[in-house]
C-alpha cells in the first residue's frame, strides 16, 4: 500500500555520519531514506542577554532548507529577507526539544547552536533535525569536556523524534514526502531515551482524527524512535 | 490548590460578544476569564494567487498580542519590523484549524481572513483566538449567505480549543498565565463539535509526560470543549 | 446639512472609560462617536540612550489601526514588515503632544509609552488618540506618585485635540469619516487646558484655504476642545 | 537679535538654478542661504495601481538628506533598511503639496516624481524643497508639453514654502538651523501664489502659542513666500 | 614554504561528484581540498520580467554559506534578514560568469538559476562555486534536452576559476584559508577552456602589486585552471 | 570612432572642487565629464566594534545614486529598503582601495567614512569616487592634523582610479556611458601614486580578453591614472 512498499510501521533505513564537517564541535550528518539533514554543533562562551547572570547555559537551533532540497526550487529566504513561518516553527521546535535533553545548570554559562540545514528533502525534515542534532549536541558537550570546560555530562537523556501520520487510512510510521502530501493526519512526535513525551503535535491535513487513530500512531512512533536510538547509540560508540 | 480556586476540570467563565465592531463581515469579543480576543473575520472576492483557477476559496488568520496585552510591555512587531515566531506559529495554527472548519469548494473563489488581536493577556491565547475566530467566521459566512454570494453553507463543523496542562503534577483544564509560566507539560486541543480532533499540540516545558498524563489531558480538553461549544451555541441564537 | 444631522459645531458623543485593560499603568478606551481607541500608558524605568546621563524622563507614544478597523482591510502593518508613513506621522504628532504637556524633568529616569490603537475608525482617530492618551498618561503618573516613584506630579496642563475642517464650503468641528473624504480642509488642532496651541495641522484637500476660514475652523477647535477637556475631568473625578 | 543679524521678517538670499543636472526632465537646485537641495523631477507614462483607470496622472515625492548634509554624519537610511519617520513625514508633505499645485485631470495617466535630496543643511529643508521642486514641476510639464505629451498646462497655481516661528519671543521669518533647534514654535505654511493656504503646519517645540503669535506668523510667512514667488518667476524666466 | 607543503604552483586535489542531490536537473559537490561546494542547477520555464519577450534566456547564481562553514560561527543571513555584500558580491561574479559561458539565444525562454551552498569552507570558495556551478549547469542543459526543450547545446565554452595571490612575497596558486587571511595580493581569476578571460579581479590585501607580480599570478592561473578542465571533462565523462 | 570623438587614450576633462559643502570635514565635487560625484568624509571618535582595542583606525565608504542620476529614474534603495547588490560591491571596492592608502595605526582610534554620493552618471561613477574621495580624505586627514588629533599624516600613497575597456574591438580610456553599455570588456583599475596596482577589476561584458588585450587597457589605465595624479595635486595646492 505505501508507495515505497515499506509496512505501516517500518521506518526508512537511518544513516548517521558524524564529523561530517571539519570546523563545528559536533557536525552530524542524518539521513532518514532520501531526506539527509546536516547537524552542526556550535559552541560558544556566554550566553544571549536575556539569559545573562542567571548561572545556567543555552541551547538552540536554527533550521533550513538548500533552495533545491526539494522537488522544485524555493526561494532563498536569505534573499527574500525573511525566514518563513514554517521555518521559524520548525527551529522553535527542534531548540524546544534540544532544551529539554540538557540540564541548562550543568552546561554553565555557554551556548549551543545547532543549525539544521537540510541538503535533500523526501518528508520528514524536521523529525531528522531533532534526532540527528542531538547527536551533534552531544559530540559537541564531549568536546567541552575533553577541553575541561565542563567537568560533568549536562545530558538528561537523549532524544530522538518521528513522523507519524494516517495515509488512506492506516496509520504509519516515517512518512516520505509522496505519503506526507496526501496523509489525512500528520503527527511528529519526539521521545525520550526514558519512554516518555517531549512534544506531540497531530494535525488534521485533511480528515479529524479520533482518539483510536491518536493511540495508534503514538504505538508506531514509539517503535520507530526506539529504533532511531539504537543508531544513536551505535553511532556515538 | 489552583490560584484561582477553580477545580482541576474546571474552565474560566466564556462570554463572546457578536458584532463588537461594525465594520467587520464578522466580529466577535471572546473572553476566557481575563483573556480578551478580537476576532474579526473580513470577506474578499477572489483568492491569493497560488489558489487560483482551483475554483475553491481560502480561509487564513492573522494574530497579533497589542503591546501591553500582557503584564509588561513587548514590542510592537510592526516597528520591530517582523512578526517573531511565536506569532507565525500562532496564526499558522489558526488558520490552519480554521480552513478544517469550511468545506473550500462550496467557499467558491473568495478569501476570508480572521484577525485576532489579543486585547488583554491571561493564558489560553491562542485556544481563545480559535474558539472566537470560529464564531466570526460563522457570522461572517451568514453575511455572504444573507448577500447571495453563498447558496450553502460551507461550514462542514463548527471547532473550538482549550489549553490543558500538568500543573504541580496534576491534569488541569484552560491555564490561566500564573498556571502556564509554571506548568510542566502544556497542551492545546483543537476539536470539531463532533467529538474528534484537528490539533493536538503537546510541550513539555519542564517534565518529560507519559501517556496516561497525555490522556488525562485530552479527556479534560474533551470535557471543556464541550462547554466551549455550548457557548459558541449559545451566542449564535 | 452634515450626514448625523449634527450642527457645524457639534462635537459626537465622546466616551472616556478609564481601567479598560488590566496591566497597563494607565489604559484608557476613548469614543467620539464610533471611533474608538485603547490608549494604553506603560511605565518603564530608565530613558532611551539618546536621553541618558540629562536627569530628565521621556514619554512617546505608538500608534496602530486594527487591520479591520475600517470599511475594508488594510494589510497589517507586522506582515507588511514596516509601518506606513501615515501612522509613523500620527505617533509622532501624538508623541510630541504629549511630550508638551509633562515636565520631563520632574518625571525623572522612567519612560512613559502610550500605545493608541484604534478599535473602530470613524474620522478623527488621531485626535481621539491624543484626547484619551493624555488621561491614559495622568493615570499612569498617579500610579508612579501612589508607587512613591514620583513626588510631584510632573503634567504641565491637559491637552486634547480635535478635527475640524471646511465641508461643503461650511467650517465645521469632528469630522467623521464621510465628512472626512469629502472635506475640502482638514485640520487637527492640540491645545492646553489653559486655552493655546500645541499644533495646529491643515491641509487643504481640495481647494485652498484662507485665514477666514482658518479661523473660523480654530474658533471651532477651541469650543470643541473646551468641551473634551470637560469630559476629561468628569473622568478622572 | 538673530544669528545672521537678520531682522525679523527678513528670509535668506533664495538662488534657483535650473537644468542643474542633465537627465531629468525638470532639475533645480535651489538655495535658501546655506540650504541647498536638488529637486528632479522624472517623467514616467502610466501610474500607480491606485490610480489605474481613473483618467488622472499622479504627482508624487520623495525626500532624503545626504548623510553628511548636517553638522555631524546621520546614518544613510538604505543602509539602515527603513526611512525614517521624519523623512517620510516630509515627503508627504511635498507631496501633497505638489498635487495641490496641479489639476491631475489635465495630467493625463502619467506620473511625476520629484526628489529632493539635501545636499547641505541649514533649517528649511522642507520649505525650500517645495520652492524648488515647485519649479522642477513646472519644467518637466513643458518639457511634456514640448514633446506633445500635453496639450494644456495643468498647473492650477505655484506654490511656495516658508518656514516662521517664535525665537527668544519674537515672530520670525525664514529660520536657519541656530534658531530652528531653539525655537519656542516653529511653522511650516505652504501658499499658493493666489494668495491662499495649502498646509499650515505650527509644533510647539517649547512652549505653547497663542493666537496672537500664529497670526504674527502666518503674515510672516505670507510676505516671506511672495518674495519665493517672484524668485521661482525670476528663474523661469 | 605553503603551510600545506605544496608548491607554489599546485593546486589542492579536486573532486567533483555530479547528482550529489536527487531533485535538481544538476547537482554537483566539489572540493578543492577541504573547500566543499554544492552547487544545484535549477532550471524553469519562463524569464525574470526584465528579460522578457527578448526571446532569450537567463542563467543567474545564488551563493550562501552555511553558518557552521568556517572556524567560527557566523550569523544566518535569513535570520539577519538580509545578504551581506560579500555574499551578494560573490553571487553577482558567479552568475556574470555562468552568463559568459551561455549563448543566451539559445536557451529560449528559460531560466537556470545555480546554486552554490558552501557546505565547509578553506579558501577559494568563490572559484570552487564557479568551476562547480559550470558542470551542474552542463547538466542542467542535457537534462533540457534530453526532455526534448532544447535542440542544440547553449555551451559556448566551459568556463573555470581559481584563486592565485602573492603570499610571503611569492606568488602561489589555489590559496587555502591560512595562506588567503595573510596574502599580501588575492586575485580571482576565470578562464574559458580557449584561454581567454572572463574576470580577472586582483586586489592588494596588504601590499600594493606591480605587473610582473600580476603577469606571474595570472601565469599561475592560467596553468591551475587547465587541470581544472581536465577534472571537469574526467567528471562529465 | 568614440561617440565623443576623443582618442583612444583621452580622458574626459577632469574637475575637482574641494569644500563642496560646508559640514563634512573632506567634501569634494569630482566630476569626470558629465560624471559628477559628491565625496565627502566625516571624522568620528571611536573605531566600530570589531576593531576595537587594537590600537588601530577605521576607513569606510559608502556609495549611492541619487534617484535621477541616470537616465531613466531608479528606486530609491531606503525606499525599497536594501542596498542593491551593485552598491554594495562598489561601497566595498571605494572603502577597500582607500584603506590601501592609509596606515590605519597612525590614524589612531578614529574612523573616517567617505560617503560617495552620484548627482550625476554618464560612465566611471566607481572610479571618479576613489579618485575623489582620496583627496576628500586628505583634506579630512588634514583637518585631524589642524585639530591636533593626529601629529603625522597616516597616508601612505595618494590613489586614483580609472576605467577602460575594449570597445568595438580596441582598447579605450575613461568610458562614458554609452561606450560602458556597449563594451566588450570592461575593467577598473585603482593605482598607487607610486604606479603600483591596488585592484585590478576586468570583466568580459560581451567576449573574453586575452592577455594582450589586458596589457593594453593596463597600459591606458597607467597613463591616465597618472593625469589623475596631476589633477589631485593641483587642486590640492
Amino acid at each position: 500500500m505505501r508507495p515505497s512498499g515499506r509496512t505501516a510501521s517500518q521506518i526508512r533505513p537511518v544513516t548517521i555520519t558524524r564529523n561530517f564537517t571539519c570546523h563545528a564541535e559536533g557536525s552530524v550528518l542524518i539521513e532518514f531514506g532520501n531526506t539527509k539533514v546536516l547537524c552542526n554543533a556550535s559552541v560558544t562562551e556566554g550566553v544571549p542577554r536575556f539569559m545573562k547572570g542567571k548561572g545556567k547555559g543555552w541551547v538552540t537551533a536554527e533550521y533550513s532548507m538548500l533552495p533545491r532540497a526539494t522537488h522544485t526550487r524555493s526561494d532563498r529566504e536569505a534573499a527574500r529577507g525573511k525566514q518563513g513561518g514554517r521555518t521559524l516553527e520548525i527551529q522553535r521546535l527542534i531548540a524546544r526539544s534540544l532544551r529539554a535533553a540538557v540540564d541548562l545548570k550543568l552546561l554553565g554559562e555557554n551556548t549551543i547552536v545547532v543549525d539544521c540545514d537540510v541538503i535533500q528533502a523526501d518528508g520528514g525534515t524536521r523529525t531528522a533535525s531533532i534526532t540527528g542534532a542531538c547527536v551533534a549536541l552531544a559530540d559537541a558537550l564531549s568536546w567541552m569536556r575533553a577541553k575541561g570546560i565542563l567537568k560533568t555530562n549536562p545530558i538528561k537523556h537523549m532524544i530522538a523524534a518521528l513522523s507519524v501520520g494516517v495515509y488512506k487510512g492506516i496509520a504509519i510510521a516515517d512518512l516520505e514526502y509522496l505519503e506526507d502530501s496526501d496523509a489525512e493526519t500528520d503527527m511528529n512526535v519526539v521521545m525520550t531515551d526514558t519512554g516518555k513525551f517531549i512534544e506531540v503535535q497531530g494535525t488534521a491535513e485533511g480528515e479529524p482524527f479520533d482518539l483510536g487513530e491518536l493511540n495508534e500512531m503514538l504505538e508506531l512512533a514509539k517503535n520507530g524512535i526506539r529504533e532511531l536510538f539504537d543508531e544513536q547509540k551505535l553511532a556515538l560508540n
